[in-house]
């Protein structure tokens, strides 16, 4: 892999690979690296998950966090986001994660900067190590993708997690259903709509969206109490799902709107089992793109192995 | 200890303890812990001194700070508190420690998550690793508490420095008065009134309080003129000092407010240098927090000392 | 050197050590310090690069950078600068990096804290180590100073560039001229005007200022296009430039302005090596200080540099 900008262009095996890794560093652990290596995380919107969990990855792999923040920068002297990027490659950072929320922007800095490109979400666009993630976690619970049924419930439309999941589910050989209030829906995604009491009902995994307020303009506004009795996971809702099925949310969640504030924390839910592996799989991505790259030797990590008690 | 959330239930040998092992990393150092740890320094509320303590507290004893800032966050999408508090939990933190406008928010953090809490800052609730450091550095001039004779002065109502310390210190033996305003004074507390004269005449140590301009709503204020000449600590009122004794603040001063300018830097101060200590008090709660929890081992620290040089 | 605040009282024998300093450790490295050291790192404004580069330098040497940004932190209670700065003296950095918007605060400081001081840019004043970076990129170029003319180019007035590397050019035998529209010529400068079309063709080094918005009360405004085609550097311009010569320009670049935005990144142009000499300049300077002031020992890093590989 030359960056990681979107879950559309990897193979099945790529993304096999890379589950499979992450999993292993979550067994095992990794050493870190033997050299000092620098990465500039630039995040143009708020962020507290991924930031941090991009900022914990890298420390374990001994990898140096540059934490660039938007607004204290010298964006406020009209410094465009292209000449930051440069700016941070010059200086020495060996890769850069990017947020921003305008989409494709990874994409454009990618192609002009000789380091790998991370997409850590960019505007409606995608968000490929959180999708990452999620299947690490489908992963590890039921060991397959083949055969499962998954839905991806809520603000389909303004979400960067559902187009990239969608996508990477169906491609691993999962079935794929959408649920969603009729103005949140996504006529540009190919998968059947059935609703939140036929999803729960009927799949293995019910993937909440995140409610984008932010991403909305002007357009329809549901009542909390409303979204959630029509469109949520309530209590009474949870009750019927299948015996071994799970509840994913990327997070931060809006409680008691997608989904009934006692679940967040209940027995189905990975909410934050997803977190947590949120570090494995950026780590494992990280770790790709600098052996690919020949940043670091592969044989690093692997004659390391060994000693690592992390 | 479990947690370190308030001077109160905390008894006279664990507080004398803690003030020995402060004193004893501040003469011989310690060694960095040989494990990989992240601390999640979550700080609602502005603070320099504070968080950059606690940063290189953590630091020293080798632990990596995870620096969250309320601003430039998730908050911004409504993410509340504790799911903040637990995304740190899951992605790997093995520490919190949590500065908030509001009273009581680390006990309740702490009461929901499974690694140690530490309150640095609880609106005008408590502030013990600050209480910590005073006793340090009291302990470090006196060599003892019992009866030593100690004014608390100025904004007690409103300060989160006051109880505490009026608390440890009588616990510890010393003799403890108050000397406010008459709006600013806090009747809960159940110490003798006395004029700054009457303190800086017979007290060992004057202890003054910041003013805190951000936690009055409304009332009475003071001209800064009036207030220094009135209650504060003049050059006049230095000169009739016990030969012996201190003056501790818990920064930062408002200058020619609480105390004339030209003290804050004088002989008798000990402003500074209880900065200095804030570290050593920090450093002893988290080793102790880390040890008692089993998150590492004692030995470890005890080992290495011999080595250490820093 | 005690500080490193202006390139006014560095003799030409100082200046030409810190440039092959930066020169050696770029080819050849240095190995981080093993003593535990950090630095606190003021910045009162905005700053990508510089602050950045200085977080950087700083790890490469192996010393803790401590963050201090002016919007969330205790200025907000009112402390004042002085203040901040020794609270970081106390709570244990070995060195301060300020910038601040008012000229002469670093000198102001230096004057009451006992540890090294690196001015970062003072409102108008200076930006010593930007302007050892510049000079280190012409040495590497052109393996001398003496006999080279250098047009420093634009917003001369308002620039803390200008009159640093005007001064230091000059010491160090090059010949300096100036171009500038005339409101924004500085009369206290004792250089030539030339216009920017002697200065292409007669020049070994344009060495082009930002335009320094933020720091014109009212004044005369110029129009982008206007700017670029009266007094910047366009495609014809850069045509017309000697075979050897070189564009330097401090950034963040307003592209379009200044210089034709093509002309950013074309063969002539050093302004990315300018960002990657900048870690190198601060390497230097930071090494000299703590070796000069007897924090570290200088034959800690000869000893090293033979196992250093990075």
């Amino acid at each position: 892999m030359e960056h990681f900008l979107s879950m559309k262009n990897i193979s099945e095996h790529e993304i096999l690979r890379l589950i499979k890794e992450a999993d292993a560093i979550k067994e095992n652990g990794v050493s870190p690296i033997h050299k000092q290596l620098f990465a500039g995380n630039l995040f143009f919107e708020p962020s507290t998950r991924t930031k941090m969990s991009f900022t914990i990855a890298q420390r374990k792999l001994g990898i140096d966090p540059l934490d660039f923040a938007g607004e204290t920068s010298s964006l406020q002297k009209g410094e465009s986001i292209y000449d930051t990027a440069k700016t941070f490659e010059a200086i020495g950072a060996s890769m850069l994660v990017i947020r921003h929320n305008q989409e494709n922007i990874a994409n454009q800095i990618a192609a002009h900067v000789s380091i790998p490109v991370i997409n850590a979400g960019d505007g409606k666009g995608e968000h490929p190590t959180q999708c990452l993630l999620d299947l690490l976690t489908i992963y590890q619970e039921f060991n397959k993708f083949t055969g499962l049924k998954i839905a991806i419930a809520g603000d389909i439309k303004h979400s960067r997690v559902a187009r990239s999941n969608a996508l990477a589910l169906q491609t691993l050989g999962a079935e794929v259903y959408l649920t969603s209030p009729p103005d949140w829906q996504d006529n540009q995604l190919d998968y059947p709509y059935i609703t939140i009491d036929e999803a729960v009902e009927t799949c293995d995994i019910v993937m909440l969206l995140r409610i984008q307020h932010e991403r909305h303009e002007g357009g329809v506004a549901y009542g909390k109490q409303h979204y959630l009795s029509a469109y949520g996971l309530t209590k009474a809702r949870e009750q019927r799902m299948k015996r071994h099925a799970i509840i994913l949310h990327p997070a931060p969640v809006n409680r008691g709107v997608e989904i009934a504030d006692e679940l967040v924390e209940c027995s189905r839910s990975r909410i934050f089992k997803q977190m947590e592996n949120g570090v494995y799989a950026r780590m494992a991505v990280m770790k790709r793109l600098l052996t690919d790259r020949g940043i670091i030797d592969e044989n690093h990590f692997n004659q390391r192995e060994a000693v690592s008690s992390r």
